[in-house]
This record gives structure tokens, sequence and C-alpha cells, in this order.
């Protein structure tokens, strides 16, 4: 009799954006005349930059002809694509990634999700509380965790994200083995400095630990002090690994193309204490598992990479910025103290009540959808996600609304 | 101190088309000027069908307007190409298929390498011999076996495809619960019998296994009495999954399209021998680690279903059938015994000798790549893969070296 993997049991009944997505469609089913703004779910609404789009078309033309087709490519990447990568994201800003060290994915989602499998099922998570759900369920999948008791899974070193430390967590005061970062932070916004990351870095030497650094917001830095790699860190290569992305980048949620990085030096031990490089380890996951990006895909997320791309996606990116910095000068005029907005496109609104419930009433008030914190771990009660990935007319309109509404 | 998932120390040491690879690669750069014919990986060669590159096109260009663009789509496929599949693949075949049931995704390697997670560590697992590499490879790295000893894995039923049975196994006698099956069978080329899969289900059902069968080669399948989808067999929606590929069907190589079926029926039981919905589990996987398929991608797989779409992706399969029926015409006045190739683009020749040493001969002696058998499983010692994925002129070319090197 075949049976299942019972750690799916533990897992909280549905997916953070699938409830509400059932709440929304609930309002809207029984009030067709109210039309609703999303500054939920954190997807991105304006067009993907024209490089990209000439990308697409010119690379679907490719296809379509005998001597430019292209069928399985490398599982890693087109060395074109990593190559661009290397260069802009990482030598350009003093880092010393090359271009093998990238493998090329269909998002990061998928790499936070399937990186884990690497592990041992009994090593020590230190994981973000307010948190992007993903990198928690799918250790429970997994059965790193315990059950879920009062809304925390057993086992787990929560990393606190509150108001008292300016929602960037501190070291812990234990040792941990695979410690989960977002800076830009999702869902708060808050970015680490120079000094926070140097102590994350310290940490994971000291104690043989390995960090995942999910970077996927980086290209909302405007502050020239805060790091977009955690390898601008020193000694980052022997112990961090990095997801990025080009769904907030480049508009590319639709589109699909994010990377991992993988630095050759990083290890990880056996029972025996011999050290493995997990560089290898992730290129046999890959390999085995995933069959490359889509030709067109890649060609266009090259794209983003040439003077005329960097120009557009910059100015995409500052477009959001746009709308965050409106998200907070509302705000403010509420009195509601927020962090994030000024380098990344969320805005972590400290809402002083139940966050399903202030979701609740903007919803049915103001007719907006934010992500209520509580579905981000328990430090996000009391707050809200407010996304500025919308045009400016709807953030302008849903700003008004909530004004009156509140 | 970081630990890693030592069950990957037990795979063999790298993954067969990678092996192969790098031998092509040495033989090419020791004889750059003797040009190598490639009728081993399996990769399509021929262009996108018109209709898909003008589906890519006009998404490309969607995704530069606003009020066209589409951010983050539904993970499990949008609702256009959910129901082309249903309607197009299932009903018309008599199979009760809804579109709820389809998971697209970005390709069947992917879902087959993936499935597994959805299972208990202990299951008792049944597995063809020889075998796409993936479904043995994943569960080996989430540890369903013990090591490898004279090159089987312990604890794996090992499904034998040998000449005595057509290469097509027989159910086994003890039992099982989870049990891949692939027809049209890649490596073998060999197509299951109605009566065949009958018996499949019947042990599934019987025995409370699933099957996960691959059926990414259906489109080649021209004898009118071959099921194409296990479906087609009664009692089979409450025991299998099904995966399918836009890979071969449409040369989605480089593109990547795909989907798994999950009907609504299929369970699978916890220790407390409740069951529970795979469909359900399947979903909360997929929602959680993936973010669904390119919308260009999905308008073209679409595509595909199209009146004019399916003439031209019925001529394309016909195309590669013209070179498979060569081959086996070869391989016969050489007096090679083969199966294969008629209602598969694979033909599996029975080589009398080493497969490896047949694999270097052919490389040294006729420049042309074909797959060793070893490489797919014990049962495929003896044996190569000859794939018909090429141009007329170089498959022509290929089966005269071939003629004039043995």
């Amino acid at each position: 009799m075949i049976r299942i993997n019972e750690n799916y049991t533990k897992l909280a009944s549905s997916y953070l954006f699938a409830d509400i997505a059932r709440r929304v469609a609930a309002y809207v089913a029984a009030n067709p005349s109210k039309p609703v703004i999303r500054l939920g779910i954190g997807d991105v609404t304006e067009p993907l930059p024209p490089v990209c789009v000439e990308a697409l078309r010119a690379a679907s033309a490719e296809m379509g002809e005998r001597a430019t087709f292209k069928g399985s490519g490398p599982e890693q990447g087109y060395a074109f694509l990593r190559e661009a990568i290397a260069q802009n994201d990482y030598v350009e800003r003093g880092c010393a990634i090359s271009p093998d060290e990238i493998f090329v994915s269909d998002g990061a989602k998928c790499d936070c999700a399937n990186i884990q499998e690497l592990f041992a099922g009994d090593i020590r998570l230190a994981i973000p509380d307010p948190v992007y759900p993903v990198y928690l369920d799918t250790n429970v999948m997994a059965g790193r965790t315990g059950p879920s008791i009062g809304g925390r899974y057993q086992g787990v070193t929560y990393l606190e994200s509150t108001a008292a430390n300016g929602y960037v967590p501190d070291v812990p005061s234990v040792p941990t083995d695979l410690i989960y970062l977002c800076f830009p932070n999702n869902p708060t916004g808050a970015v680490a400095t120079r000094a926070q990351l140097a102590a994350w870095v310290d940490y994971a030497r000291r104690n043989h630990a390995v960090i995942l650094f999910d970077s996927a917001y980086e290209a909302f830095i405007r502050d020239p002090q805060i790091p977009h790699s955690i390898y601008e860190i020193e000694g980052a290569r022997d112990v961090a690994l990095e997801f990025r992305s080009f769904s907030k980048t480049a508009g590319f949620t639709g589109t699909r193309c994010a990377y991992l990085v993988v630095p050759k030096g990083v290890v990880a031990y056996d029972t025996a204490g011999k050290p493995h490089s997990l560089h290898n380890l992730w290129n046999r996951r890959h390999t085995t598992k995933f069959n490359g990006v889509a030709y067109p895909v890649q060609k266009a997320a090259a794209a983003t990479y040439t003077e005329e791309g960097r120009r557009q996606t910059r100015a995409l990116a500052d477009f959001y910025l746009g709308n965050a910095k409106l998200v907070r000068q509302a705000m403010g005029r509420l009195r509601l103290r927020c962090v994030g907005g000024d380098n990344a496109p969320y805005i972590w609104v400290n809402t002083g009540r139940d966050s399903w419930e202030f979701f609740d009433l903007l919803l049915n008030r103001a007719q907006v959808v934010c992500t209520p914190g509580a579905g981000f771990g328990r430090c996000g009660e009391g707050h809200v996600r407010i996304s500025a990935f919308n045009s400016r007319e709807n953030v302008v309109s849903a700003l008004d609304r909530i004004a009156r509404a509140l």
C-alpha cells in the first residue's frame, strides 16, 4: 500500500497567497460593482522593457528556422547569459563570481524551494520571522521541523524581525546550520547594512553554517552604502549562496528567469566530517531534475544587461520606487509607522491591530488588497505589507480610498 | 556544522548524458576535422512549428503593452492551455480528464523528478531496466534506495525489459507501491498493448499502488491499437498519474512546456491507513515550489491544438518517424536485431557486444554518437539507443557511415 510523505500534513492548510485570493474572489463575487485594487501579492504590473520584448521576438524567429533553432541547452544556462550576469551583477561590483558559479533557473521561488534538498534531514534551521513562506514550507515538507505549535514549527530557530531591531534580526545566540536571509526584505522592505551582513558572515564561518541569501529585490536599492550582494562582504564566498531573479528587476514574473550563485568554495560536511562542494552537489541536482530555461527567455534576460536594457530596467525600478514613496507619505499622514519602500518595493506598515482584521478592513472599506503580516509569521502580526507594484493611477487611487476609509 | 544529504553520495558519479558529452567533446577536440553526427541524446533538431513561432511572437508583443502584459499566472497553468489539453489529448480519446486535473510545468523531466516528494521514504519502488535515469536517480537522492551493488540500487524492484519479453516488463510477483512505466519507451522505443497496460492497472489496484505513466512520446504512435494514454484503460483514473510533454511532440526541448495529469481519484495513505488525495498534495507542492510557465510559452503550446497546429505537429512526428524507418532498415541490412522506431523516435539495437564498446566504435569509426544501453541499466547492456532526431541528410549520412564502419 502506497503511503504519503506525512510531513505534508504538518503544513498549515493552505498557502498564504491562495488564502488571500479566495477572500478577494469572495468579495468581488459579492460586490461586482466595486473595483478592487491589488497592492497585495507583489506581482508586477508594468510591461516588459522594450529590449526584452525585442529579444523575445527575435529569439522566437530564430526558433522557427532550422539553422538557428535551439533544442535542449545547457541545464545551467547559456554562456551568453551566465557571462553577462557574472560581469554585470558581480565583477563590476567587485565580487569575484565566475560564470560557471551561476545556475540559471525559471524562478527564485524554485531555487529557494529546491536548495534544501542538498542538506541532511536533521540540520538546524534559522529562518526569519516574518518571512516569505517558501523557505519554511519547503523545509516542513522535507521533514526538517516538528509539528506547528502555536503557529511555530518545532525545531526551528526563528530570527525575529521587529520594530525593536529595525526589522533586521541579530545573529542567534545558539549555533545553527542553514540560515535564510533576504535583503531588501520580503515582506518588510528593510535592508541590511554592510556591518549587519558582516556579522552574519562571521557567524556562519564560526559555526560552519551556510547562508542562503535572497537578493531578489536588490535592483531597488538606492542607498549607495547598502550592499546589493552578500559577496560584497569579505569571506562570504566560502559560506553563502545567493538567489537572484529577473522577476522584479525586469518585470519577469510572467516570463520566468532567475539564477542561483553557488561559489565553488562553499562546502557542507558528511557524517565523517569530510567536506563536499555544494557547487558539485547543486550541479548534480540541477542537471538531474531540471532541463534549462527557454532559449527566448534567456535571450530576453540577457538583453537587460545591454546599455539600453540597464537604462530601461533602472527606469522600471524607479517607477515602482516612486509608488513606494507615495505609500510611505500616505502612511505618514495616517500616523502609521512603517519601514521599507526606500530601497525596496514593499512597505511594512505597523497597523497596531490584528493583521487579518486590517486586511479585511482595507478590502471591505477601501477595496484595496494588502497582505496581512500574520501570514508571514508570528512577528508579522500587527503589520501589513503594501506593495508598490501597480500603476501610478491605481496607487494614488488606493491611497486616497485608504485615507478616506481609516 | 552543516551536513549534506548523504544519499547523493550513493549516486553513480555522473549523469549518463554528461558522460557521453565528455567522450564526444574529447573526440571532437582530438579530431577537429571529422564532423560528428549526434543520434544520441534525443534532442530534436527541426524548427518549431510555424503556429508556435507565431504564438510566441504575438505573446511577446502582448508582454510589451500594459493592457495585455501578463505577470504571475496561475501556477497550474492558464485555463486556455489546460482546457485545450483536456479536450484534445483526453476527452477526444474517450478519457474523462478535466482541465483542473492538468498541471502545466516547464518539463516532464522536472515533473518525473519532483513527483516522488509526495510519498513516504520507505515505499517500495518498481522501476524499469533499462530506464530513463531520472526516475531512479531522484529516488536515490531522496533516500528510497540502499547503496548500488553491482550496478543496482538495493531495495528497488527492477522491471526487466529484455528481448525475451519483447521489452515490455511483466507485473512483478511481489507487491510494490510506486511503479514507473514509460510507453512508447525511452530508451527502447517499445510500446505496450492495451492488454499489457490493463495488467498493470489491475496490479496497481490490487496492491493499492500508484502508477507513474510517462507518455512523453505518445505523438509518435501510429498503430491505432496502441493506447496513447494510460487513461484509455478502465480503472486507471484511480491509480495512475500521467506525464506528457511538448518537447518531442512539438519540438519544445528549448522552449520548455509539459504537463502532469493527476486525477482527483488517486490516493495514497498515511500510516493510520487514511487516504489522501494526490491531487491535493501535488497542488500544494506545485504552488509552493513552482511559479508557472512563461506566458508566451503557454501560448505556443496552446497553438499546437489548433487545426493548423495539429497538422504541423503531426508532420513533425512523421518526419522523425521517416528517419526512424531508415534506421530500422539499415540495422536490418546489418543483421542487427532491433525494436522501436515504428511508434517511437528511438530504435533499440541489440548489438551483441558491450554497449560502451559499441558506442566508442561508432564514435571512432563512423563519427556517429549513439547512447550506450548500459547507461540505462543492467538490461541495457548489449544494446544501444539510436535516436531519429536529426535531419534526413544527417541520418542518411550516419547510416551510410555506420554501414561502412561495421
